[in-house]
């Protein structure tokens, strides 16, 4: 293919796929927090019915209102971009699907430390992936995710539920190991099958770094977990 | 308790009964519209999980966002009044959450079914009942139930369903008498237990009136099904 267009042809062919790269990899990132946002919002609107009071299930409920509000303004994003968000989230349907199939909590605590575990995991790789995105994506994406009204929510519930009933630590704490584990699975999926997003994420091929990464959120994870009370 | 107060104690004391009964109708009325709001936002936000495509789902999810949105007019309303939204609700926790379990849709057509049942019933009825409030609260009411987008998403996809499969109207009118029974036996149950509500909307213990208002609640429900092809 290159062959009949020199040097310098192949020169501007590099740099023209690697921009068609950046951009499939920006729109794969918009698609995944789109997706991303519309499943919290099920997720939150589904737990809420195990809310032990009218005030807890209508914290909740607010919650998955704002990841809706979320969801459109990522929306509005792509749209913008002129793409088309059903295709952006396409490739994310499965493996989230799949992870909050995998993942449906028992009952209300073990919801919240899904809220919890779940933003902050999912803010954490926003923030190791900003970089990479345009201007008005990064402060969309930061806008999104800077919202943490829910995760001091989540941990305020936790801890009173641990002191007054200490032996729950030791489950919750399982349960948010089995969390981790599912969405480092998952996203190990969407690793090998998004080329783009990973060689974007890695440093154009660098797997060794994109380990590194998830390292670092596992780590962040572990810190969270110490900090609640329960031993990651 | 009246003997000592003379004939116009008497009759300062029913005016005070009428307008404190009337302002726990009121709150009632309110309440039940909150709460009513509210488990809307949890059906359809659970219902999204069942939608065939990605554009039926967020339509469902946009729609419960919608729900949750009045719901918060009219908590504000109640606290503008000085009404604890909570109390408010508690009296309809038990008939809402009832009717929902026990009418939880089966699949993608029923959840639809229920959308437009539902919310045709509950606008026909605040409709009703919107001549008894002060002008602010029937304004926040006629406001929250003007919204029909969802009525009209609802009936063209299930009208698309019976023109595919004709075989699916049968169980759908069916599935809509269902509701419309479970809708009144809870009615009752409220009409019971909620004797200042009951007697604001019967015009001070007309029981005859209620009925009549329910029949006509029932009969517009039939012309609604007969509409949608399916014989009520």
């Amino acid at each position: 293919m290159t062959d009949s267009t020199g040097v310098s042809g192949q020169v501007a062919e590099t740099v023209a796929d690697e921009a068609a790269a950046a951009r499939i990899a920006v729109i794969d990132l918009l698609g995944l927090l789109a997706f991303g946002e519309l499943s919290a919002f099920e997720r939150l609107a589904t737990d809420a019915r195990m809310a032990p009071t009218l005030v807890d299930k209508i914290a909740l409920a607010r919650m998955a209102a704002a990841e809706f509000a979320h969801f459109e303004a990522v929306q509005e994003h792509l749209l913008r971009m002129g793409v088309d968000s059903e295709k952006a989230m396409g490739p994310f349907v499965l493996p989230l699907t799949l992870f909050h199939n995998l993942t449906a909590p028992a009952d209300w605590l073990e919801s919240l430390v899904k809220v919890y575990v779940g933003d902050n995991i999912v803010a954490d790789f926003y923030r190791e992936t900003a970089s990479v995105l345009e201007p008005d994506a990064r402060e969309l994406v930061l806008d999104v995710l800077a919202d943490t009204g829910h995760a001091a929510f989540a941990v305020e519930r936790v801890r009173a539920a641990i002191e007054a009933h200490p032996i729950v630590a030791g489950r919750l704490a399982l349960w948010a190991r089995r969390l981790l584990g599912e969405a480092l699975t998952q996203a190990q999926r969407v690793a090998e099958d998004r080329e783009a997003l990973t060689g974007l994420l890695a440093g154009m091929g660098d797997l060794q770094a994109l380990a590194d990464m998830f390292n670092r959120i596992a780590q962040a994870h572990a810190a969270r977990m110490d900090a609640l009370g329960l031993s990651a």
